[in-house]
């Protein structure tokens, strides 16, 4: 298939390239200080480093054809990098935190992906010294592959509920792990269908007819010889799913399989050869579980990765993109010539919040990440107090982040138009990838509850007047209480003050959150509300929280630029945006809030500030979403190409697919003519008569 | 790959198909009646005939395998079905209408479904009789497979803007077909990719040097001999897309390419020998796009045919799905066992509206056909009075049934969890093969334009007292100019009051969309807002508009019943979840509407009404979803089957997957063990002192 010669212009009248400079001639602030505000000096050096070797060893690392690829294929190409990324490991050419980056670079949590992010670090966690010295080497060393296995086919969201078994063997020194029913099988555990050689298997664990609760035991899967499955073992792959497919999700299912007593890790229970049992006093049971917290955190830093690579598609495509003409456009479309896209204001409305959005995930990632560093330092010391805090709000930052992301993702296939729905867009494949974020590590409706629960008693504890710690989580549930945040600024603003005002901004939101969580205390304690009827309220009790949590991190995040730093000006309109935008899509819980604080006239100023702010901010798009710098290679988009070839490389693309041109195209084709299309066609005859 | 044998019991300690059949036997109505009410008895009929066929041959109709399977797989399977589909009526086996019945069972547009449902019609619509007699007798019979080109790669929504010129040639007495830009390149052309012989493509019309607008011309693509592209023709598959992956949707370019002058299809144009140009008086010049609403009008019956299935899967897993315990559960839950989830008011309050909105999809697909119908028969009269109201609900219900349909099924993937991820859960295909809706046959966020245009226009004549015709669709703006509306009973009542009232809500869905109609048309004329400024409300204005329209619309059709009958009382429910979900949804629009019918105190009880009325009717779901009769091999959903062995076949599913079982297993796993993984963990040394 040749490329046309006789076209006499790629886009008529004005190229898309064109358009695209001219975007970036707008910019009023230096791209590169924005992009090393917010992507981090740090994140941009090993980002160059990495794409370096991508660049250099495309037999390893290139996904370009990732679109026409089977599932197998797909694998095939995920494993292969996962190879050369050890062997680069193992030349001191990338380090083991470079890792977060060539996953994110790459698309893709490969299948080794799980190896890296729970089960070394539950092994950090929760072996004890000996064990780390026996277990984590290999671990580290890859002499052994392991993966995190506690979901089952029938219990996720309920721990207590799973029903695997671990009972000690007195005589032989041993565990036995067994799955006593269908529901039992260990189900979705990543790295577990293909990959891996060992699991950390979740259990329920009886020593001498006694039950302790949920524990990991580290148990081998496969032969570190052969690979195939061990004795008593029935493991596999849990099928094709809607995204995802480059790991290998997998189940297992146990029947009567030993283990060493050595393999249950030892550091916060101990198992004497007796089988007596120790359990240190100190340590906050639920620190099993601590690395799901973690989890979070990296959900927190990919969903700000993935949604930037949708809003730089996004933003780059409507501003190319020219349909239709609006007569009061500011720009003067040249004759003959339709306006981009995103000169409307629907588009402007839908885009610009992603954008904001991007932003305030990307500070929001970086807040969060020292937090939960100094969390875990308090942990190593034996101090868990952190724990309630970090585990609320990474609940409701995971919730907030995968909604956001997955919301976004869509709005930016959806400006797309039809062109969003192609592959070659960029958008689909990241759409099922991210997807399964809202379900994984804690369905998001059910995490809500954790962060419901979380404020409701604490507001409750300042009601009763007890002592509560002031966190930064906490802070604004006392001064909800104590009356002083109704008193403030905020309530006596207009919208378009508001706007311009991002102290008052925090304000309103931090009565908004408080308010809400007092109004579910009232309605449980006083109007005999149940916690099933109190349900429907707590996502969006957790998404207020978050818009207070994630709105404060970004200004937090702002205030590290030096006061007359050229980024702020953009990065405060980001922040309004977002800010209106919150309450554009809230307006019905506002003006219910208990206090009459709002008036329905106040919020007809809502929507028009909004489009007055995203249509300054559209003027900015193109530079802000540049300061991303996202590689074409993650982009692999048609649309979203930093050059703006946008059409000439979309053709080209189709052109390529193997159904289009190659051999096999010729093969399969003529076999379907042959078999299919020309029997119908050539036997023609009756069939007219009867319609 | 072996079931495992030891497990004590499969589901414990409630099996899913005994909570199945108890959910089953609650059933206040019986199902069979309901079927027959709300798919229809002709529709029953038509499938259980086409099941019988696809039954007995799995060789030609079996699907069960899709998701193992490549494109080419699944574009083989499409084909192969094609052929036998197109023999089977040739045996007067099945007839041309069961097409879209097969089309539903199958799941998947087929590469030859475009050809019936586009190129037939527009032959039959805009071609002559003498055209007919060739073009559309060819057609009918299958000599030629055709397809129906219109947009362009840089051309969508702007009709007027489509580039590839069609030019009369008089001395050969031909016209000259080309593409001049890359943007002209005709794009996403369902059946183009690979199967058409023909294409029907739009194209600006030049005779003689004057232009004549935008006009179909049958151009030939590729030989009927050997299925080659034919001189000047560049032709190919638009490659992968998110879904819809069984329809081949194509690319062409035309270098200056030649066809008769018979070929331009002429009952509303007339070219004589001599380039002389005849145009009909009387014909509305849009009838030129009128395939474009039969295309709505299918969409929206291809939604409530989706919906339904979300809906079954949805109702069935969630009754057996069974996690943590709710104290308050009013039916007592067995001793060790848990609550199924659809106990719990956040999933009813998600997945009951779904069940009312497929319930109301059904009927208004019922009705929306029928008016077709008669408009079509006006047309064929030369009577084009009714096109503007087709026109205008058309859209609204392109845009408010697709909208639904896509989230309706999100939402069913999300209530089942994790396991919705799964694509043995039938629900990933489903949407990704629904998405495209959103987009195609007019970008919603265009199409709520048209209908917002037609409303203001309408209410604008109402007020300046010029005559409007009293359909179905303006009475209502009536009735509100005239002040009749806001005077009606719904103004007085209580929200339980309304929940118990269908007249009521239908007058206050009528007062919401024709305020809102008419504070648009105010912000215009008396607040100087553009038309772009206003878009932003565009989207909520149609969709209030759907909303009335859709409401009245079932209701009508459960008025066909008889009086007594005992199926109206779960139909009249449905009505009111669906009426108190769109205010729960819409309260800040609601509490904004100018005349401030609606107090804050008014809408707090929106929520908890809604959530009382899903709780009665989460007892009927199961026998409600049960009575759309979606056939097993349908749905293809090991959480959805109808005998509720949800896990023995989920774990099935898995083991019979390529990757896990068979000679493609044991190879493929070997040589990733011997290529990637086994060099990785025997390769071990000195990576751990480096981390």
């Amino acid at each position: 298939m040749e490329y046309p010669t006789h076209l006499e212009t790629p886009s008529s009248p004005v190229h898309t390239a064109k358009t695209l400079a001219y975007e970036r001639s707008k910019a009023s602030f230096s791209v590169k200080d924005m992009a090393e505000f917010i992507m981090t000096k740090d994140y941009l050096e090993r980002k160059d480093k990495v794409m370096r070797i991508f660049r250099a060893e495309p037999e390893n690392f290139d996904r370009s054809n990732t679109y026409f690829q089977s599932r197998k294929e797909k694998l095939d190409a995920a494993f292969r990098s996962e190879k050369r990324l050890i062997e680069l490991m193992k030349e001191g050419k990338i380090s083991h935190e470079d890792t977060v980056v060539t996953i994110t670079l790459l698309g893709e949590i490969g299948p080794l992906g799980l190896h890296r992010l729970m089960f070394i670090p539950t092994l950090e966690a929760q072996a004890s010294d000996e064990q780390q010295e026996v277990f984590l080497k290999q671990a580290r060393n890859y002499e052994i592959i392991g993966c995190y296995a506690q979901t089952e086919i029938g219990h996720g969201s309920n721990l207590k509920g799973l029903e695997t078994t671990a009972t000690f063997i007195e005589e032989t020194d041993e565990f036995e792990i067994n799955s006593p029913t269908l529901t039992s099988t260990k189900w979705w555990v990543g790295s577990l269908g293909i990959t891996c050689t060992h699991a950390m298997v979740m259990v329920q664990l009886y020593i001498k007819g006694k039950h302790y609760g949920i524990r990991p035991i580290l148990v081998p899967i496969r032969s570190t010889e052969t690979h195939k499955p061990l004795p008593g073992v029935t493991v596999g792959d849990v099928g094709p799913k809607f995204g995802a497919n480059t790991i290998d999700n997998g189940f297992v299912i146990f029947d009567h399989v030993r283990v060493p007593r050595f393999n249950l890790l030892q550091r916060y229970i101990n198992v004497a050869r007796d089988g007596t049992v120790t359990i240190p006093k100190d340590a906050d049971p639920k620190i099993i579980f601590g690395i799901m917290v973690a989890t979070r955190v990296d959900i927190v830093y990919n969903m700000s990765h993935d949604i930037i690579k949708a809003a730089t598609i996004g933003a780059r495509y409507t501003s190319v993109r020219r349909q239709l003409t609006d007569k009061a456009d500011k720009a003067p479309v040249p004759e003959g010539s339709e306006s981009p896209i995103l000169d409307y204001s629907m588009v402007q409305y839908r885009l610009i919040p992603v954008v904001a959005k991007a932003y305030a995930m990307l500070a929001t990632t970086h807040i969060i990440f020292d937090k939960y560093n100094k969390y875990m330092d308090q942990v190593s010391k034996g101090d868990f107090s952190m724990m309630k805090e970090i585990h609320a709000t990474s609940c409701a930052l995971k919730r907030w982040t995968t909604e956001s992301c997955v919301q976004g993702i869509e709005t930016c296939k959806n400006i797309c138009g039809g062109h969003g729905f192609s592959q070659f867009s960029g958008l689909n494949e990241l759409y099922v990838n991210t997807y399964p974020n809202v379900t994984w590590e804690g369905d998001n409706y059910v995490l809500c509850q954790q962060t419901a629960q979380y404020l409701i008693k604490t507001i409750k504890a300042i009601r009763a007047g007890k002592r509560v710690e002031d966190n930064g989580s906490t802070g604004f549930l006392k001064q909800y209480v104590s009356g002083k945040l109704v008193k403030s600024q905020f309530s006596r603003m207009s919208v378009s003050q508001l706007a311009a005002s991002p102290d008052a901004q925090l304000e309103l939101l931090a009565y908004r959150a408080a308010a809400m969580a007092d109004d579910m205390l009232v309605g449980m304690e006083k109007r005999g509300r149940t916690w099933n009827q109190s349900l429907v309220k707590m996502p969006r009790l957790s998404d207020a929280y978050c818009d207070y949590i994630v709105a404060s991190y970004f200004r937090q995040h702002i205030e590290s630029l030096p006061k007359n730093s050229p980024l702020r000006p953009a990065l405060y309109q980001l922040g309004s945006v977002l800010f209106l935008y919150t309450l554009a899509n809230t307006t019905g819980d506002l003006l219910r809030l208990p206090g009459n604080l709002f008036t329905s006239e106040w919020a007809d100023d809502i929507e028009p500030e909004l489009l007055k702010t995203t249509e300054i901010i559209r003027e900015q798009a193109v530079p802000l979403v540049d300061a991303f710098e996202v590689p074409d290679e993650r982009l692999n988009s048609a649309l979203g190409r930093s050059d703006g070839q946008v059409y000439e490389n979309y053709l080209k693309m189709a052109m390529s697919d193997p159904i289009n041109s190659g051999e096999t195209a010729d093969k399969i084709r003529q076999l379907w003519w042959d078999q299919y299309l020309g029997p119908v066609v050539k036997g023609n005859g009756n069939l007219a008569s009867r319609l």
